[in-house]
């Protein structure tokens, strides 16, 4: 099919995770995104829980094509820590859901990387939107995947912290991974929390979520509604932001946001700065840049394009 | 005299320095400023160079009768770093001005600070506007001075870096003495780049200060000039911050700035991040608040402050 | 056949490397080892290096039954280091030997550790005599393997260094895969320099083996005259230390020498010391033992096993 | 006086601490040593309490003309950390000695070595044979007097630990301080452990001092008992290490023991070997040797010029 020609192939590393859902229901229907596969990891929660999480969403999102592969339970060299605070203890609580009937693919996450990598013409980009786990793991099992990656967007960092003062979640969780992949050379995106913090699901955008009236957008609703309500009691935020879907909305359409390219090296010595990415913004070091830092969010096309995937839904 | 009993007593510390002259010629004149002595470090430049511009500066001032100490030579563990890119090479360059016929002290800096702090009645501010060292090695020479100290209002760190993407250049320069000092339990006032960058000469601001037309005036613009090139040659900025005497200006006045109660950390571990003020701005990690953060300036206080002492000058 | 029911199966990775060949070269005779496959990493040469060398030495040894499979390429978080000064640009100079008709299975060290762990019935023993890349990497892959290890018998480490001072080269080359292994719970021998320099192949000894005279002792002969030549040369000893083949000699035989338990931890932090295995000699620490650290060699014994190993080649 | 014209100028910092005593008692005595000045340094004890027992033993060994200046009472940038289990509350349990008529100088120790090593044509050595916070103070304050220094001979460090696996006490409780030390370019002997568990006062020794029969020999063998005592209970020792005595023996006779000259590095960076003398025996990083290490120990030598020592109070 000729349309698809023009589609982006993805794997989507993910820990669902509220956010995490929604970048799946967007992946599945975005216009110029085809989804290759789901890979999985421990972050939101552990990586029993976020598979189980990934194959619901699959189920209500009609992806039974899609294969989701269980990947890393745990960082490379740091003790796990998840975020029940934030996502509950299954790691998607709110939406009660059925027990997924399809199941996970025998072959481990980080195999599947690297064999579809491998089989690719380096059409296939990754967008890792939990920790960074797999693919750090997939990087050193196989360094020939490296020149054969198209472009890696990541949820992830930012120039400031959420986790601690100086560092965001998904980098906190495994800094060494995150390191492995920045310092990789491949071409990196990282829609970090400066951006993410831009797409707030404010109630008017519930409300208007709402509307579309169909049973992946109440699930949706019911996601954001728990999740909320969390960013209000742990951050004092008026809204949660939906930081993974940005990953995946940037993949669809470059021009939802804008980028600069810096420097960014991940902070792993640390005794207060562990996780840290650390931007030059003035390029005070003179060390190449590596990464397009994602800058502003065009707030409209973002969640216009969200509504009109989840129209799609029946 | 009883307006004398009004004014807070200082110790400044300092490494002139474009800034740190305009913070000696502010705390000369500021109405609730008793000047107790002047403290000399390396810093912007090496401690002698530092400390013959410190008596330059009394000289121009008048400050016949305000001791000059000259402290460290170098950080406590660090190599010595110094900014002759920003200050040129004698570390006050620009201005031409004569040998000073004063000398220092023969008592050195951390000695005297020692001294006076003993003998006080917990009345001393000490206002450190270059790298910690000094009042670090005080600390630990003798930790009797420490609930002596009645305030430390630094200039110094930031929520962002001006040496390193991470670090300011006053904690970069010696990060250990910085921890010593904000460990110490004494209470302080952060005076970073996050404030004096809103304290920027600008072109209209110069031309204030030239029409006062005196010699102090006179210098101070010419010290304006060769700063306001350097910043505009290394990091592009249409103007100087005038860093130092943001400082003096809070302690005359605490109206000129507000400020912020946070836990400030001082990374030394860090392999980008030496030397940063970690700001727990959201207070992520339950630890008790240390720092006033200075925040928001009022410049039109802030200029009209610095105007009215420079005009007392003949 | 009920002689093998008594053998302890093997999966020996290695590096070779002259002291892994004759590692290699023992295990295929040792009576009471069963060695059920061969992993490869990178260390001493390149993995593709170290992979070939394994091959020639399996092919010479007739081992056509036991697979090899090639494992990392590269430490998990540090730049690759080789050690071409003691074993020659190939990673195994010195005899002459024909390419290898044998290739690598296709399965990657990783996945064939991980398979014949999970299928086995808590019987295997792993024998690492080069970096522990690929057991940390199996261990983070599937933790499911760690109870199923029999016990983990290394060559590493020592209570002093050979490639910094103090820091033995396989730990050195990956102290963060070394510190998953020694933190893993598994049962752990350390085979260390303080027991490898005890079997040093003097000029008497290489005698020894030449006297056995067959195909295998010429090689072991010329392994060890080019061998004993760049020991000469950079560490000025009177022969080689044949470290690997310790470690097999502790399996087919654990009274070849006596053991200590100690608490051993991995330092990854120190900017002198980094790769170092802290040894806990006199308790002072109080932290739990979880290592057994090989101490005195029995010379006799040990050199005894390896020539009637060698004797059993035709 | 002719004599004295042989005698090396020393300044001995410590921290006693039963085995300082003993080298202050030597000190006194030993032909060769003129003791210039004691400062006292927190370590086995508070500095305050450091500071009593030196007055009490320069009280019984009849040293009123020397002065006795307090010290540092914190490490430069860690928490203080003292050894009650080896030496008691007071720092030097055991005898009974009356509270010292005599008072330490007003001066500051910091002060006083820096005053009196400028005043010197270099024929001052430092022995220090406590943490080494003062001598380092005294090089940052004052980097004039490094040149000045004729040799530093100090009790510290070993190729092992006795408060890490990896550290000595002395270094472990301000390695930031030995590293500026053994960074100063200042020749260095470091008298560590490996030389000072040769100094066992064993019963034998013990009741060899017990023979002599005045005054200062019964306090040194109450010191003994003490000493001997915790050793036992500690570590397991037969007996004491005389520790800082064999620091002085050597300023006293060079050929007491040998030394061999390495590269000396002082880790502040690792997590297991905090505070370690990293020796490159082998020579392994082609750097610069730095420090004579002491290695053999003449032990009669020793006993009998301590013995000698002793036996000149009445």
């Amino acid at each position: 099919m000729s349309v698809n020609q023009t589609k982006r192939k993805v794997i989507l590393d993910c820990d669902p995770g509220h956010d995490d859902a929604i970048a799946i229901l967007l992946a599945a229907k975005a216009p110029k995104v085809e989804l290759v596969a789901i890979t999985t990891v421990a972050g939101n929660a552990e990586v029993e829980k976020t598979t189980v999480n990934a194959l619901k969403v699959c189920e209500i999102a009609g992806l039974s094509d899609v294969p989701v592969a269980r990947g890393a339970g745990q960082p490379i060299l740091r003790e796990r820590r998840t975020a029940p605070d934030i996502h509950g203890d299954s790691g998607m609580d709110g939406p009660l859901l059925p027990q997924p009937t399809k199941s996970p693919v025998e072959e481990h996450a980080v195999d599947l990387i690297i064999r579809h990598l491998l089989a690719s013409d380096g059409d296939i980009t990754l967008v890792p939107v939990g920790p960074l786990t797999n693919i750090a793991l997939a990087m050193r099992r196989e360094p020939a995947i490296i020149p054969k990656i198209q472009e890696i967007v990541l949820m992830g960092g930012a120039m400031f912290g959420n986790t601690t003062p100086a560092a965001e979640f998904n980098i906190f969780v495994d800094a060494e991974a995150a390191k492995i992949v920045f310092e990789s050379g491949v071409p990196l995106v990282m829609v970090g929390l400066d951006l993410t913090h831009q797409a707030m699901a404010t109630p008017e955008i519930v409300e208007r979520i709402a509307a579309i009236d169909n049973n992946v957008s109440t699930f949706v609703v019911e996601l954001l509604n728990f999740f909320s309500d969390t960013y209000f009691h742990v951050f004092g935020f008026g809204g949660a932001p939906i930081h993974d879907a940005c990953a995946i909305a940037y993949v669809n359409d470059p021009s939802v946001f804008t980028t600069i390219k810096r420097r960014v090296d991940i902070e792993t010595k640390g005794e207060f700065t562990y996780g840290m990415t650390v931007v030059d913004l003035y390029g005070v070091t003179g060390r190449e840049p590596n990464v397009e830092v994602a800058d502003k969010l065009d707030q409209e096309k973002f969640w216009t394009m969200l509504c009109d995937a989840l129209k799609q839904y029946s």
